[in-house]
Parts: structure tokens; sequence; C-alpha cells
């Protein structure tokens, strides 16, 4: 029998939170089973683009990265947020080690290729070098994921950070009984984005098809939602999107995705 | 017999020339022995706080490093220069890492303590863990440290890459045989700055104190050279200070410490 292993997302609205992060962290480092951290970026690279005169461009919700952007969240996620949050689960004695995809080879993409729309230096990721990561993990280190990957050829590239949860999430899964969990800012997938009461438990690839038809799941979800059902396909054992207090109360209510 | 470790240190002109730095990121590459980089800050970091408003505070050489100082090193160090030289290593073959002291819990240092100044979060080494970077070096990984550690407390500290890479020397001798090398702007240490042919090619604890007091030696270089006396007198084999072609050229004449 494979070891479990939890890969657990958080995306910008925990870190934006000082309070909401320190005690997502507290309870992240009490996780007894094997762990990877994936952590998206936060306000703090939109303030810098905006500071330094840039205007965040933005098509069909994804950002355009160019060469200056890219600069600023290397900075931001793998500099600034990637060796606070580390630095934060050390406090909690949880042995972190902050990862860029670029470092030990770990993730490797390549510069998307330019049909309608040119994205600059954003990254699809080709491989998982899941053999790396598997000794970390051995030697008791909890990997923290930014979301900068690069192509081997010295160039970085910013990549969707639910996308690296996922692909690492397929990558480990040769080795490990893999658990994906997306921490967001809703209690889960919702059938009105306003009520948090209107929790969707269980989606499987049929009922998916449904929502998607009647509108009720729509934007910024979907790929967040085709990452989770390509784990799935790919070896992952389950997947999850709840509030980042899903990985501490066992009471609390969240989305399943099952295939 | 130890096996042996390079460590490498190399500081701001290196790395504020894109193809001095390209170039030397090649050479190290070749180098068929376990080894480690060690880099500094750079303009970059110092454009950065300008920019930002703030005006560079140094006291006696030293930068205070108040909060928002530390924002910006630590996305300068960690993010910018640490991820984009991983990056060229990787594409030179070399599987490097880029790590600070608080990824791995590898350098532990404590908030300099306040006496005549205060330097804000600037951070003495207490601890280098070479349990964890001998599992990494082991690997056929190159560990990449940015003059960035922690307290163990949840706090980042700016801390001297020169001290960086003498403590690291240190405490990897426990297990290695180490050579430590300082990369600089000139062939070594010099009786004239300005005439690169003035290099004095050997000295020792003896000749050290001639030359300061002579006044020979003096400003920045006198906490380099303590730096490297510290790590012979704690188990390093060989100390040298060069020009970044002194680990490719091996007709390249260098400044060698000796006790």
């Amino acid at each position: 029998m494979k070891q479990k292993l939890k890969i657990i997302k958080i995306g910008g609205n925990v870190i934006n939170n000082k309070e909401v992060l320190s005690s997502f962290l507290a309870d992240f480092s009490t996780i007894k089973e094997a762990k990877i951290l994936v952590h998206g970026g936060g306000k703090r690279a939109t303030e810098m683009i905006s500071e330094s005169g840039l205007k965040p461009k933005m098509v069909n919700g994804r950002r355009i990265t160019d060469k200056k952007t890219l600069e600023i969240v290397t900075m931001v996620y793998a500099g600034l947020i990637n060796k606070n949050i580390t630095a934060q689960l050390q406090q909690n004695n949880c042995n972190a080690i902050g990862l860029s995809g670029a470092d030990a080879n770990t993730i490797l993409a390549h510069k998307r290729v330019v049909k309608d729309v040119d994205y600059g230096f954003a990254g699809d990721v080709d491989i998982v070098n899941s053999d790396v990561i598997k000794i970390l993990v051995e030697n008791n280190l909890t990997p923290v994921f930014c979301a900068i990957t690069h192509d081997k050829n010295g160039q970085l590239l910013n990549t969707n950070a639910d996308t690296i949860a996922a692909e690492l999430a397929k990558g480990m899964s040769n080795y490990y009984d893999v658990e994906l969990i997306y921490c967001f800012e809703k209690n889960g997938v919702l059938t009105n984005v306003r009520n948090e009461d209107s929790l969707i438990e269980m989606i499987n690839l049929k009922s998916y098809q449904n929502l998607k038809q009647k509108g009720i799941i729509a934007d910024g979800m979907l790929p967040k939602i085709d990452n989770c059902f390509d784990a799935l396909q790919n070896g992952v054992t389950k997947v999850i999107i709840g509030n980042p207090e899903v990985i501490s109360d066992q009471n609390l209510k969240y989305t399943t995705l099952v295939l």
C-alpha cells in the first residue's frame, strides 16, 4: 500500500489575510502525513505591478506576463511570499523547504504557445520530477511550491498555481496515495456564489457537464474543476475543494470531486 | 578520507554584469566535485530601495535593515536573483536548488543585538544544519544560498553573504574536505587597490596583523579576511580570494589564506 501524501493549495485570499494565513499554517503544520503546500500570489504582486507603472493585463481571467511582470512575480511569489511562509512553518516545527520549479528541476514547463493571445512568460507544465520531490519528502521535508517554473533553457515562467497543484498531485501519485485539497475563500463549489449554504457536496463528471450547461458553474471555477478531474483521471485518489479550515475541522462540509 | 566540497561565494560585481554572471555559472557547472554557491545582493536591491523612496542606510559599511528594506532584499535576493541563478545553472545541467536559511532550517540566526547601532533585521548566524545540506549534496543537488536567514520564530533576517559562506564552510567541514573560494572584482587581496599586479599571494595570521597595522588591508576587506581565518580555524581546509575566473583558469593567481 502506498503511503499517504496530502497536497494542499492555498490562494490569494488566504495569503492576503495575515491572521487567516497564520492560522492556516499552524493547522497545516499539525498534519501528520507527508504533505506539500502550493501557494498562489495574492494582491501584493498586483500592487507592485501597479506601483511600477505597469497595468495588470488580463485576458480570459489569465494574466499576461511581460518581462517586467515576470520579474515582479518572481520576486513576490518565490521571494517574499514563499520565504515568509517557509519561515512561519519552521516556527511551527514543520520542516518546510520553499521551492520554485527551477529548484532541483522539480517542474519543467514551456512558454505558452501563441495562438490567439500571447500570454508572454506564462508556463505550461511538461514534467514534474517526482523522484527528487520524493527524496525531499522521505527526508521529512515539506516542499512549499510557489507558482514559478522554468524551461531548462534558463527562462523562468509564471504558472497557474491550481495547475501546479494538480500536476504535482498527478506526478506524486506514482509513489503516493495522493489527496489534493484546494483551499479558497468559499466553502466549496456553490450553486449560488452569494450563499455559502448552497454547497454542492459532490460533483462527478456527468453532473459537472450539467452544471456547466446550466451556467451554474462558470468563469474561474471552470479551469479549477478541470484541474481536479485531470488529477482524478491520472492517479490521484481524492480531490476536494473547500475553505482553509477544511484541513483541521473534521465537521466542515466541502465539495468532493469524483469521476 | 573526506570527500571534497567547494563552497564558492560571488558578490554583487559578478551578479550585476549579465555576461560575467553567465560565464561564471557555465564555469561553475563544470566543477566535478560536490559544490555549493553563495551569492550576495548586487545593485538591484539598492535600486529598488531608492525607487521605493527609502534611503539605503549604511553604518560602518553595513546596511541597516528596516522592515521595508527586509521585504525588498527578501524579494530580490531570495526571489529574483536566487531563482534566476538556479534556472541558469539548470540550463547548464547543474542540478541547483536555491535556498534561504529558512528552507529546510539550513541556517539559523538571531537578530543582531543592539549595542551602539540598531542594525534592524540583520541576522548573526547561530547554527548551520549541515546534516540536511549533506542530504541534498549526496543526492547530487547543488545548493545555491542567498543571504537571507531566519530565527525559527518566523522572522526572516538579512545576513552578510561572506559570513554565510564562511559559516557553511565551517559547518560542512564536519563531513567534507572543504575549500572556500571568495570571488570578487579584484584578482585577490592587493597592496594597492588600483594595481591588479600588486597581488598578495599568501596571507597568514601574522602577516595579516602587519598588513592591518600598516593600513594596507583596510575597510571592507577586514571582515572578509576575518571570515577566512575564522573558517580556517574551524576545520576548513583551504580558503582563497580571487576573481571569478579563478574557478576555471588554473594559471590565474589569487590570494591564499593560511593560519
